[in-house]
């Protein structure tokens, strides 16, 4: 085995160019010292099925999935939670000791098993949870964070118009892939005598935005999530915690703050008018712009004519796939005021933002005592 | 929910320009009425696990994966492969009834998971397996095949020669993702209300071939499996057995009969002589290039410097990936004997058939008595 200079030169190693954009010493957005762990009971959804927002709220969070592809979805990924942790080797193997070359054979290892863009932070104390949905207690002690992005399909996105009955399917389509590749990455790691403990969505120990931060993935968004600037919101990601002895990636800036304190769209557009139109406030100990998560996951659950919402995902102009033409805009957008100030109102005009009907390809139906049914409110689509 | 003829037309749905192959109205292969069905136990590697091949082949069967990460792999594929059938629906979802609305749907549901290439077939008695691994009878009378194919990642491929410590990985990379799409589809089959099973490397009850024959995905190629032009050996498949009412795809025409016999660089390269130098035979009803099946899997099993072989799939020059330059001559072959008697030693001098060493990413690792070492024969990369 021979790892030369050649694989710890700056280059791309999946799809986007990651390796282009400037990196700097701390996220584009200020987090104090204020920064307090989060008990995972008290996410919106855990809220919901609590009847913190309400018993109509409580019985959609609590019932199964109502649109049968998700549902399906959420079955093969619950199998895949159901793995239990493989024991660690009980001897090291004789891999080389240079962090950057073992984060290049990570980040490598999460391209070849399909992901679209790989980081590597340190993991901050802040991104574990408090307690566990259990309301135990949770410390643990991993140093490093390995993070999975995988792409929702971009060409469902475009036909959706972001809260219809295909929606909450986009994000289970890679929260899927993302989970198969943190279980494989874990379980790897934990053969060469290291600890590993696979992070998706139907089993969190720690919250993946601040991760998502410090691994340059991406900067926060007016939505409350992080963009990347090739992905924008059209994302879903997974994590690995490791004690393998990495070398960490520094947070990206792309001119986000800037650009999202004029744009605007998803605050315009979402329905649940939960996303702020103001200027970015302090919140346990971040600076951003608020969502209102009551509001947000009450409208993701109670909506009608649809399973979830993504509007935010699918008007937010970043969300546009990497074309040249796409890729320029973004190139000036990252360096130059005025670039932004011509590209918001030209993503307007664009169409990119609409549903694209010649290219629906699902079914709209919706579960009730067991029986699938058209759904009698019809969609929303425009 | 409108499902206009613009759905119907001949349209790229996936990746790949499959719609515009020549369709004909059976295989290139000759598949007579002496064509037996197969029992699951005289599968090559079930052989080698009962000591048919010899005692080291068998020792080199029955232990657990020696290189790390196909062994991670393994164990995630086969969680999957235990996932139990969802009891179908006890009513039928309103869908529409024309196959070819449905047929449209599954596979744009494949390419919205993921997939690269979806096909679909009528499913051929002789596909189904006579008796299971257990020996008992195999009873399935499911009319249609979904196929999924899914490619294996072309980067690696270059950089590995075919028979090296990553080849195993670089195929269960894809059977893993191909798995996941399987079950996710046959889930959500079931909750339409019809029948449907998955079948994937961790649960076959059929022959996989054949279907890819039918499905149009591929022809028969000297080194005894299905090519497909695009990828070339370059992937892995599984289906989703259903009698969901489709409308099948018709097999396909490229010129691969006339290419094989012209080109046999696989046999030429074949570490193990197991593919043939000579013409066509006829082999349970099939004719077709016969491959030395024990030679095959004796040296896949016994390769002490690597995991595994594909070295067939790293040097046939259709494996190739789809640059618009390796297009041009995907094109003219298909067209013009004069293209493929030029193809032929083009390929040879293009370096293609060669490893990458710059692009190597993987550790040599072996697994000896739960330790895990680098190898002591090294790797037989040239």
């Amino acid at each position: 085995m021979k790892h030369g200079d050649v694989l710890l030169k700056k280059t791309q190693l999946g799809p986007f160019p990651m390796h282009r954009l400037k990196r700097i010493a701390k996220p584009t957005t200020l987090i104090t010292s204020d920064v307090q762990r989060i008990d995972a009971r008290e996410n919106a959804f855990d809220k919901a099925g609590r009847g913190d927002f309400g018993r109509e709220v409580q019985r959609e969070q609590t019932r199964p999935k109502k649109e049968p592809l998700v549902a399906a979805q959420l079955d093969v990924i619950t199998t895949l939670a159901s793995i239990e942790d493989k024991r660690v080797a009980s001897s090291k193997a004789p891999i080389p000791e240079d962090p950057r070359i073992l984060s290049h054979h990570i980040k490598r290892l999460g391209y070849f098993l399909n992901a679209d863009i790989m980081g590597i932070c340190r993991n901050p104390e802040y991104a574990v949870y408090s307690f566990d949905k259990m309301g135990n207690p949770i410390t643990i002690d991993y140093p490093f964070a390995i993070v999975i992005v995988m792409s929702k399909e971009y060409q469902t996105v475009r036909a959706s118009n972001g809260y219809d009955w295909v929606v909450d399917s986009i994000s289970f389509q890679a929260y899927q892939r993302a989970a198969l590749v943190a279980h494989t990455i874990a379980n790897y790691i934990r053969r060469l005598g290291y600890r590993a403990s696979p992070q998706h969505v139907r089993r969190y120990q720690v919250l993946i935005p601040p991760l998502l931060l410090w691994a340059g993935i991406g900067e926060v968004s007016r939505a409350g999530i992080i963009l990347n600037p090739f992905l924008g919101l059209n994302y879903k990601a997974s994590a690995v915690l490791t004690d393998l002895p990495l070398a960490a990636d520094k947070p990206i800036d792309f001119g986000l703050q800037d650009f999202c304190q004029r744009c605007k769209r998803c605050a315009e557009m979402c329905p649940s008018k939960a996303i702020s139109m103001g200027d970015k406030v302090m919140y346990n100990g971040y600076e951003t712009w608020k969502l209102d998560v009551q509001r947000c996951a009450s409208f993701f659950l109670l909506n009608k004519k649809g399973a979830g919402c993504g509007r935010c995902v699918k008007v937010c102009p970043f969300s546009r796939p990497a074309t040249w033409s796409h890729n320029l805009v973004r190139w000036g957008v990252e360096r130059f005021n005025w670039a932004r100030k011509l590209a918001i109102p030209a993503d307007r005009v664009s169409g990119h933002g609409k549903a694209n009907e010649r290219q629906k390809w699902w079914f709209d139906l919706e579960e009730g005592d067991g029986v699938l049914r058209t759904p009698g409110s019809s969609s929303n689509r425009t």
